[in-house]
C-alpha cells in the first residue's frame, strides 16, 4: 500500500499485535508476510507520527526487517544494525512494539539500538559505519568459541563511504569470516550519496549485475530475471566490469529488490548456508510506501511528532547562523572553501551549496578525510571552513592534531551540536570537544553566548591565521539582534557581561562558557537577590587562550570562582580555569560546574540541563551550597 | 648494485654532489639516471649508518624518488608522501643531502617531511594514510585558483588498509580530481601487510594487468613485457578479473617495476598529461640494494646507529614487559584475544602471534576498526586486549567513546609510546591521552612507575570488568625486578613511595605519575637536602579513577601540592587533581609540571625531557620556584 497521510489513530494491526518475540513471526507461513509487512509499515508510520524521529529509513526496512527476523533465529544470531536510525521495525518486532510511541522521549525507547533496552540490539549504535567491525568481532569471536552463529551487519550505501567500513572488510577477508553484510542501497547517506563509491554501485544497477541463487546457496544464472534491479538510470562508473566487493575478496550478490519479502526470505535462506564474508546488495527506496517521504527523501530523513505545536519560533538555530554567515564571508573573500561530512542540511549549509557550488565539498561520510582535505586546502593558501558536529569530529581527532594543528595550518571549524543534543541520546552528545581540543596546541577555542556572537566569533576563527573552532549548541539561539556587519573580537577577550550587589567588597566571580552564559547571568542576579554579597558573570568567549589578564584582575576582590560550561567537568573549560589558577599562584575556593562524569540518555534539551544542574535554578543551587562551605569552613 | 655491507666512509657520489635543487637533476640526460640512483642508494647506506632510523622503505623508493623529481616540476608540482619514512632519498635530492646524516637528532632534519624545514615538504607526515585527502586538498584548491599543478601522492600498499584512504579515493573520483595516486607496493607495512586488499594486489601481480602506455598518455595492450610484473607467486584473490581501483573510478595502470628507473620516467611522462584520478601501481622491494634488508624486511624498517655502543642494558622494554605479559595472561585466561593495528613487533607481540595464532588479530593499518572489533568480541563474552600506541589511539578515538566507553564493553588498552617518543618528533609524541581519555566515563585509565608495576596493572585492567587502559612510555624499565605473580591492584588507590624531613610538619605533597614517579621521587630528596621542610611523593598509579580518599587524608598538612607527568599539562593527570581539589573544597597552592602548550621537535627522550623540565633536576627546580612564591606571598 502507498499511504498519504500519517495516521493519528492507531491503525488495526491484527498480526502484528500477535508478535511479540520473533519466534512467534517464525510461526507464521510464508505467504503471511506481505501482509504483515503492510501492517508494520502503517504501525510505524503512525508511532513515528506519535513520537517523531528518523522516518524515512524505517519504512525502506520494513520488509527486510521482517525477512531477517523470518530467516534468522534472533537473538541468537547477530543482526547488527548500522548507525540505527533504521531499527523501528526492528524494535516493534521484537518485543517493543507499543513502546514505540515513546522512542526518543525521556524513560522512553533509545533513539537507536542500545544492548541495555533489549537482548535483540547485539550493538549500541549512533554514528554510522561500525556494523562490519562490531558484526566480525561477533563472528569471529564466536568462531573461537566453537559455537558459531550467523552474524548479519546491515549497513546503508552511504555508511559504506567512511574508512571504518573499508577496514572492516579488508579484515573480514583476512580472516575468511563467516559474516553477511547487507547492503541496503538507497542512494542516500541523509544527503544524497557522493564520490565514486555512489557511482559504482550505480554502475552495478546499471548493468544488472545479479545472479540468482538455488536453495542450496549455489549461485547461478538463471530464472526470475523480476528480482533483479537493472533499469536504474545513473552515471556509470569508468569500468562497469569492475566490482569493488569482489575485488576485495566478498562473495557477491545483487543487487535485489528489497520491497520483496519473498525474494529476501529466499535469499536470506540461501545464503546463510554459505561460509566466508558474503554481501547481499539490496535496492530499497527511503520513505517507501508513504508518498510525500518518496518524493522528498531528505526533508523526511526525520519528521517532528504530529501533535507538536506549530512552531512560531522566529529565532534563527545556530546551523543557520552559520550558513548565513558562511554565504557572506564567502562573497567578501574568494579564498573561502567549505567542507562537509554528508551534513549539508543539517549544517545549514543549503544556500551555500547552490550559491558557491564550485567552492562547496560533501565529501560524503568520511570525517577523517574532510579534515585532512581541508589542511591540503590550506596548504595551498585557501581558506578552508570545516563544518561538522561535536560528535563526529571525534573522528577527525588524529587529523585535527597531526594534519592541522601540528602544521599550523589555516583551517576554521564550525563545530555544531555541542554539549547536550536532546532526543537523539548520548551517542550524540557533544561533551568531550573542549577536553579533546584544548590539550592540543595552537587551536583558538571560541564558544558563543548567542547567536549573534555566534556570527562575529566565526568571524574571528576565519580571520585568525591558523587553526581555529567555533563550537556552538543545537537548535535556536536567544532571540537577540544579528549584527550583519561583521566585527573580529580581540583572540583572547572576555567580558563581563552582568554585575550585581555591587555595594558589598568580596565577589562571586562566575566565568560562564558559552551556551551557559545567560543562565548562568540569571542565575546570578537570583542569587544577589537571597545573599549579601557582590556577584560578577564573566561571558569567557576563549576556552583557549583563556582570558588570563581578566581572570588576574578580578582574582582580588573574587572569594569565589565558579565555572559553568555544556561539556563534562573532566578536562573542560573549568578545568582550564582551574590550570590558570594554578600557575598564576591564585589560591581561591573554586566551583567547576558542568556534566557529571556519565552518559545522559536522551531526554529534551531542557530535561537534561535541569538533570544536569546546568539550568538556571542549578546553578543558583549549587553557587549556594558552595558559598556555604566556604563559609562554614571560614567559621569553624 | 647489491651492497651487503652499510659503509662508514662516505662514498663518492659525483652525480649526486652537483644535485644542490631538483632543477639540476632535471637537466641529466636520462641515460645517466641509472647511474645517479645507484649512488643514491650508497649515499642513503652511508647516511643512514651515520644517523640510525627508518631504513628498508627508503632503498625502495631510491629509483622512485629520481623519476619522480626528474619528470615533475617540483616544487611547484606537489609531491605528497605518504607516512614520510621513505623521504630520505626525495630530501637528498632537494637540498639537504649533507644534512642527511643528522636527521632525528636533535636540531637535525626531522625523521619525515616538514613544512617548515623546505619547500619541496609539501605536507607534514608521520602517520600513515593522509597523502591522498591532502594531495586531493591541494589539486582542488589549484583547480579552484585555476592555477593547475601536478600533484602526485605517494602511498605504500600497507597505507592503503586504512580508511582514510578509501574515503580520499572515494572522494577524487566525485570531484573528477586531476591526482596521480603512485601505490608503492612492497606487499608490506611495517609488518607484513594484510588483508582482502593484499590479497587483492597479489592477485593483479599474478595476471599481470598492466598494459603499457604511450608518449601521448593513451594506454593500450602493446610492446615492453618486461615492464610489467605478472610472475609473482601469491594466493589469489576470489576474483582475479577485479579491478578495486577502476571500480572506486580510478584510471588504474600497472603494476611496474618500481627499480626500473628508465620506465619510471616513461610512465611518469605519459600520465602525467591525463586528466583525473589516476593510479599507478608500482612493485618495489623493501630494503632494495642491500642485501641483508631485502632477505629480512621487518628487522630493516629501521637501524640503530653504526656507531651506537652495543647494548648491554639488559632491561626489557616496556613493549617486552606487555608481551610477556599477554601471553602469561593468555595462558591463564582463554578468553583472551589480542588485536593490533599492524604494529605486531613494534607492541612486542611476536611471541603471543607464536603462542596463540588463533588468538591474535593483526588487523591491518586500521585503528578505527581495531577498537570497534574489540567491541564487538567484548559483545560476545571475550575479553579483548587491544594493543595500540598512543599517538594511533588518537585514530580510534570516536571508537573509543562510542562503541567501546559508552557500552561499557570489557576491553582492555595497552598504550605503549605515551609521552615523548624521542626521535620521532612531533607526529608520534602520545602527549594527549590522558586528556582525550579521561574526560570519557566509565573508563579507568592507570601509568606504571616502573615495569613490574607495568605487568600488575595490565593484569588489573585485565580483571577489571569494563574498559580499562594502562599507558606507558618507549623504550626500556627501571631495571627492577619483575614479579612473574600477578596481583591485580585495588582500582583507584594510590601509593606513597618516598617521605623527607619528617621532623617538619608542614609538606610539600608530590603527586607523580607513570613514568615520572622516579624523577618526582629523586627531584624530592635533593629538595629535601636543600630546605627545611617536609616532602611526601606519591606514585599515583591511576588518573582515573583518582585517589581521592588520598588526596584528602593529606591535604592537611600540605602546603603545596605539586603534579608531575609526561603529558601535556592542559586536560591531564594534574588538571584531574585540580579538578578534585575544587570539588573538595580544599583550597593550597598547586604546581601542575608536565609538558607545555607546545609541539616538540624530535631529539634524544632524555634531551627532551630536560627541555621540558621533567628531569630531576627540572623538577626539583620548579618546586624550589613554586616554594619561593608561596613563602612571597605569605611574607608580603
Amino acid at each position: 500500500m502507498l499511504y498519504t497521510e500519517i495516521p493519528t489513530l492507531r491503525p488495526v494491526t491484527p498480526l502484528l499485535d500477535g508478535i511479540d518475540h520473533p519466534q512467534q513471526l517464525r510461526l507464521l507461513e510464508q505467504s503471511q508476510l506481505e501482509k504483515l509487512a503492510d501492517e508494520l509499515r502503517q504501525y510505524i508510520l503512525y508511532a513515528a507520527g506519535q513520537s517523531g524521529g528518523h522516518f524515512g529509513a524505517n519504512l525502506g526496512v520494513v520488509e527486510l526487517s521482517v525477512a531477517l527476523h523470518y530467516c534468522f533465529n534472533t537473538p541468537k544470531d547477530r543482526l547488527v544494525w548500522d548507525v540505527g536510525h533504521q531499527a523501528y521495525p526492528h524494535k516493534a518486532l521484537t518485543g517493543r512494539r507499543e513502546e514505540l510511541t515513546t522512542i526518543r522521549s525521556k524513560d522512553g525507547l533509545a533513539a537507536f539500538p542500545a544492548r541495555e533496552e533489549s537482548v535483540f540490539d547485539t550493538f549500541g549504535v549512533g554514528h554510522s559505519s561500525t556494523a562490519i567491525s562490531a558484526g566480525l568481532g561477533m563472528s569471529l569471536a564466536r568462531r573461537y568459541q566453537k559455537d558459531p552463529c550467523e552474524v548479519v551487519a546491515i549497513i546503508g550505501d552511504g555508511a559504506m563511504t567512511a574508512g571504518m567500513a573499508f577496514e572492516a572488510m579488508n579484515d573480514a577477508v583476512a580472516h575468511n569470516a563467516d559474516l553477511m553484510i547487507v547492503l541496503n542501497d538507497n542512494d542516500m547517506s541523509i544527503s544524497c550519496s557522493t564520490g565514486g563509491f555512489a557511482k559504482h554501485l550505480a554502475a552495478i544497477w546499471e548493468r544488472g549485475e545479479s545472479v540468482n541463487i538455488t536453495e542450496d546457496g549455489e549461485a547461478f544464472v538463471q530464472s526470475h530475471p523480476e528480482w533483479t534491479y537493472n533499469s536504474r538510470l545513473h552515471e556509470s562508473a569508468t569500468d562497469a566490469a569492475d566490482n569493488l566487493f569482489k575485488a576485495i575478496g566478498f562473495d557477491y550478490f545483487g543487487p535485489f529488490d528489497g520491497h520483496d519479502v519473498n525474494q529476501l526470505v529466499h535469499v536470506f535462506n540461501a545464503l546463510k548456508k554459505r561460509k566466508g564474508p558474503r554481501l547481499i546488495h539490496i535496492y530499497t527506496v527511503k520513505g517507501k510506501g508513504f508518498a510525500p517521504a518518496e518524493s522528498d527523501q531528505i526533508k523526511y530523513h526525520a519528521i517532528s511528532k504530529l501533535n507538536a505545536k506549530a512552531s512560531t519560533n522566529k529565532v534563527p538555530k545556530y546551523s543557520d547562523v552559520f550558513g548565513q554567515w558562511l554565504c557572506d564571508e564567502a562573497k567578501q573573500d574568494e579564498r573561502l572553501l567549505a567542507i562537509t561530512p554528508a551534513m549539508c542540511e543539517g549544517s545549514g549549509m543549503v544556500q551555500f551549496a547552490k550559491e558557491f557550488p564550485e567552492r562547496f565539498f560533501d565529501v560524503a561520510i568520511a570525517e577523517q578525510h574532510a579534515v585532512t582535505l581541508a589542511a591540503g586546502m590550506a596548504c595551498e593558501g585557501l581558506k578552508p571552513v570545516v563544518a561538522i558536529y561535536s560528535t563526529f569530529l571525534q573522528r577527525g581527532y588524529d587529523q585535527l592534531i597531526h594534519d592541522v594543528a601540528l602544521q599550523n595550518l589555516d583551517v576554521t571549524f564550525g563545530i555544531d551540536r555541542a554539549g547536550l543534543v536532546g532526543e537523539d541520546g548520548p551517542t550524540h552528545a557533544g561533551a568531550y570537544d573542549y577536553a579533546f581540543m584544548r590539550t592540543v596546541p595552537n587551536i583558538v577555542i571560541m564558544a558563543p553566548k548567542d547567536e549573534n556572537e555566534c556570527r562575529q566569533m566565526l568571524h574571528t576563527a576565519y580571520l585568525h591565521k591558523g587553526p581555529a573552532a567555533v563550537r556552538y549548541p543545537r537548535g535556536a539561539g536567544l532571540g537577540v539582534d544579528i549584527q550583519e556587519k561583521m566585527t573580529a573580537l580581540e583572540i583572547g577577550k572576555a567580558e563581563i557581561v552582568a554585575k550585581f550587589n555591587e555595594q558589598y567588597d568580596e565577589y562571586i566571580s562566575v566565568l560562564a562558557f558559552g551556551s551557559r552564559v545567560q543562565a548562568a547571568a540569571e542565575a546570578a542576579q537570583a542569587f544577589a537577590q537571597k545573599n549579601e554579597m557582590a556577584v560578577r558573570v564573566v561571558n569567557m568567549r576563549f576556552v583557549k587562550p583563556l582570558d588570563e589578564q581578566m581572570i588576574s584582575a578580578i582574582a582580588d576582590n573574587t572569594a569565589l570562582f565558579v565555572t559553568v560550561e555544556e561539556h563534562a567537568i573532566m578536562g573542560g573549560a573549568g578545568s582550564a580555569v582551574n590550570e590558570y589558577l594554578a600557575k598564576a599562584g591564585i589560591v581561591k575556593p573554586i566551583l567547576n560546574l558542568g556534566l557529571e562524569d556519565n552518559f545522559m540518555n536522551q531526554a529534551t534539551h531542557e530535561q537534561m540541563l535541569q538533570q544536569a544542574g546546568l539550568d538556571e535554578k542549578g546553578i543558583e543551587a549549587s553557587i549556594q551550597q558552595a558559598l556555604l562551605r566556604i563559609t562554614n569552613a571560614v567559621s569553624s
